[in-house]
């Protein structure tokens, strides 16, 4: 089979997974055929910019534990959508002529949905690329799961268990805010993983009256402290969801929505009781990633070194119940994955005594 | 509805989330039903003894992330299975007896294949049964993960990761022993995620001599090291899995199979490179569940409880994908979910570089 | 020996060990002498407002490894300490006459600088008091270390270290909010073990534009990142520990001290460079204590338990090298023990290339 | 001041903290004078056969968390004290001639109390030397503690806390080895922290009839289960410490003395009761430090760097209290730290119904 020139780039937030994904990736093209790998630099940031070198492949081994990214990551060019709006076509040039540049055969992508949608967006102009879905949010469409959300599972499960102990010794209530914009999968896993007694998710808007009303029952059963897990993006049905800048409490950007603030502050208000608010921000997306995760980056990178070897481009890598499937692109760019209101978790988090502040 | 008396056992080895979907269950059936819950003692040996308590709602608080089950567990009646032939009929009778005994409307029966089987056998003779699929060793037919799997990979994990630094410190062979008899999916998890460059599971029969050329293989790539993860069940093809009793090395029993020694002398023999052993034996199945088997668990547990509700009997409860549903127990019951030989994973493997000992 | 009645509290934020050092304290004292034990609720609030209650031997098994304090702890009577001043006599008052009421032969008190300045204050009136020294914060006088300090040490570390890799991955600057407002032992020993570049402590001023400098350097060295571990009471030497009043942000009262995104605010606008704060905060003392911990705590505890069996009281327990001691409570009451500015953790830091901001 | 060449050895068996104490020595070093840093491979061996090399700056950045040593590591030469005998001069004198080729002012030697051994020999022979006391055992002379302890007490308190669970569901007696074979220390503090019911280690030499009385005591009490926490060394006051060489159950050394199975087998044998054997082994000495032994790592690392500008040679770093202080060589080579038979800590256990095994 011909040499194959094959570009990498990580973008959008960090994840753990990353260096394992682009170790299965490369190892596997060197296995299946004569591959030459172009690490390109802080995400599409690098492929605008021309910002990339050729790599060796022992660059490739000794990274599957290792948390981040070797490559860089940054969240341009989604994140500011007025700024693109403007520069797209010109961005989406620069990208091209890039890609034509560096001679590669396949473009690979490791990312979110902003990703995705970029990657799409490639493809659309006629480049060969290849998506793998990472995120500690897991919710990119038609994937059962993504790489990183496991991980941060743990380590938001982990953040639960330790207030726990504070929460009873105090009998507090303790208001904690996981990360989730606008899925709240990370929440409801950790929620439930850790006990919480009361989750709020994006999609499912809460009222306050009925957060209240579940700490009011618990304490007329006598327990001490509740539990709240709160996503950042969580909606009170009235209000909506909190602006950001709403809640710019000073100089620097905070990395929480005040959502969980807000609401920390009408429950001393309205009950009386000490809360406190816990906000472990980005410790949810960083260190090595768990087994489970190391697993599936793996397997992720091997399925997409096969796509290539069999020059199946314009697909994203996902997980489809114990099976690794190719999505197009196309099909599920723009999408996103959130948690259904009828799900089968919040079923089970209701039949075990958990609120949902909806009711 | 009209009231239901629930006994609930746990059988085989522990395992974390035993606890975990025993509260759910238990706090599924207040919820759903008028419910009276039945603790029996020591899985199938309090049936068959008799030793059982009613339990009251506090008992199922706070045991989310507790270890092993508050139930306590025995591996009779299958242990031992010439005693079983002979008094099969009399358990069974002592089963059915107690179960009237007890005026349960239903047995919960928390298990791995053993476990099941008896079910099975309980249901053909009449009793209301559900299951639930509990085992480190991921081997229960008709589900895509037991609960308990993702723990033990976690801690197997961290064993493999441990022994990389003194591997390459000490420029050693490690020979890392992982639980599973019949089943290789806790070695080959673990395997992946640690990195381990050889990986020898019940399902794949290797040859020393391909073991042999793989170490010879990364010595001559200048590595200094080479660990290799072997399933207490890796069948060598010559030699068959070793007998546990030819391995009996002193007066109690140990707990490995003795195989990971055999290999360890065997490459100490041909290739002169110190060789060690580590076999982390119990520490797989003990300690607080994953954040993943915590929610797996409660997940289990709640259909369960939707299950008696509807009198829905004979089932034992599965995740297919993204959803619990439920198999009949008479189609899993005897049966054992391997590591097929074209496993996506192996072939994944094989893609980075691990050798299965097979070519 | 005649019997001992012991009553014991716990008093100010919850911390890891406080179970492990109660258990310490019961079953050496089941051991030595003929033992009742009365568990005090929720520090001195319970002992001024008469709730307590006589405890079994049992209570006192199986809470080795459990976080935070099963007698309930809160931060009355110090929190405000006008009110105290007003009511001072009165709440004195009423804690002698419970003491007398429960018929005491020793008042135990586990708890950090606030709780032993009671203590002493009760030791003076008359009452046999012993104190336990417990804080995450190790700023008690007269012991090398304190209980709780270990195991937040491990999970501030924790934070440290998956933060490198969010940091290094997008080239940001991390700035990281660790307790403690009088004494940095907690950020100083967490910096370090996590590698953190900057370190700014309550005992050392620092001024900004050596922190400016110091990132300003490592970027010139071609470093993509920059970690800043900022104690919640550091002192800028231009403007003072902040005051939590001024940055109340929101209606709720927040989990840290507002110094930490003062400091990222400036550096994103002196420096141009993506800036992130994390606050842990309440993570940092949940949790079941690390082994060194629950070590110490028993042998504090079993220490404790000697001091009552000798009428040895008016004492606190103290480590000094490897030896468990006591220390009289008038010689350490409303003393602190700080870093000096001269510690030779410093000027290890410093040899190894960390800025603490002063020069 | 003049520059100063410095070689650095790591010996013995690897240990959590060598590359955070190598990465203290090279960054104080080259902050404190003009150093230059020769890397010695694989211990005392790479000094005998002449394998080294000169590093660079940047390969101490980046190590501190690293598990493990970068400079590899031997047993040689101490391993088999008769084959040092016969060639004791030789060896050393090819460690002086090349210690003088290689053109050193001073070598830095890592290790334990075979390591220091030998590094007082070559202080005595006229050679520039400085020893850092590093052991899993914590049994090297004039230090209150080694690097490497806390990181495996940590690692074998989770062994004994997950044990924990199958003891207690099972009803189990569990027998765990501890690695230490002629120092308790590891043993004690792990069955302490892990609240084992019996601690047998090499100082306090058991008899078998004061276990079985102990695990009888507590089955009267109605307790499940027991949890015994054995060295490797611990020594039967009968038949003396097992010799390893009468338990080679098979053809591959195995990582245990053999102690703890002839333990559970009598045991089994006189009580009736299922006993099983762990042997956590390797993994009490692998992976990343602790976040102490990070700090103290990197404290020792930077006081050798103070020890060799101040040309204070002949010594080794030590912490007594909460400071480091340097001993000479000469004062403690040979020693062991044993564990005192009256310990505070044993005597602390003994107040806690702890057995020793020894009444």
């Amino acid at each position: 089979m011909a040499k194959r020139r094959i570009g990498i780039l990580t973008s959008g937030g960090d994840c753990p997974g990353l260096n394992a994904c682009i170790r299965g990736v490369a190892k596997a093209s060197y296995e299946l055929f004569d591959a030459e790998i172009v690490g390109i630099q802080d995400g599409y940031r690098g492929l605008i910019q021309g910002q990339w070198r050729e790599m060796e492949r022992g660059e490739f081994s000794g990274i599957l534990t290792l948390g981040g990214t070797i490559l860089g990551t940054a969240r341009t060019p989604y994140r500011n959508m007025r700024v693109i709006e403007e520069d797209e076509v010109n961005k989406v040039e620069e990208m091209k002529k890039n890609y034509k540049k560096m001679k590669l055969d396949c473009l690979v992508t490791l990312g979110g949905n902003g990703t995705h949608k970029t990657a799409n967006l490639l493809a659309q102009e006629g480049l060969n690329v290849i998506g793998l879905p990472k995120t500690i949010d897991n919710d990119i469409y038609g994937t059962d799961v993504t790489f990183g959300f496991h991980t941060a599972l743990d380590i938001a499960t982990d953040v639960v268990d330790r207030i726990h102990t504070t929460a009873n010794s105090h009998g507090r209530i303790m208001v904690i805010e996981i990360m989730g914009n606008k899925a709240g999968w990370l929440t409801l896993y950790a929620g439930l993983a850790g006990g919480a007694d009361i989750i709020l998710l994006p999609e499912v808007p809460y009222q306050e009256k009925y957060v209240l009303e579940a700490i009011r029952r618990r304490q007329e059963d006598g327990k001490r402290f509740t539990i709240i897990a709160i996503a950042e993006g969580a909606k009170n049905a009235q209000e909506g969801a909190m602006k950001k800048k709403e809640f710019r409490a000073s100089r620097a950007e905070m990395p929480f929505s005040g959502v969980s603030y807000r609401l920390a502050h009408d429950i001393e208000n309205e009950l009386g009781c000490e809360t406190r608010v816990v906000v472990p921000g980005h410790i949810q997306r960083g260190g090595s990633p768990s087994a489970y995760d190391r697993v599936l980056s793996t397997r992720f990178g091997t399925y997409a070194a096969q796509l290539i070897r069999d020059e199946d481009y314009g697909k994203t890598v996902a997980l489809r119940g114990t099976q690794v499937v190719a999505n197009a692109l196309e099909d599920i760019a723009g999408k996103t994955k959130l948690v259904p209101s009828d799900s089968e978790l919040i079923t089970a988090g209701r039949m075990i005594g958990v609120s949902f502040g909806d009711e």
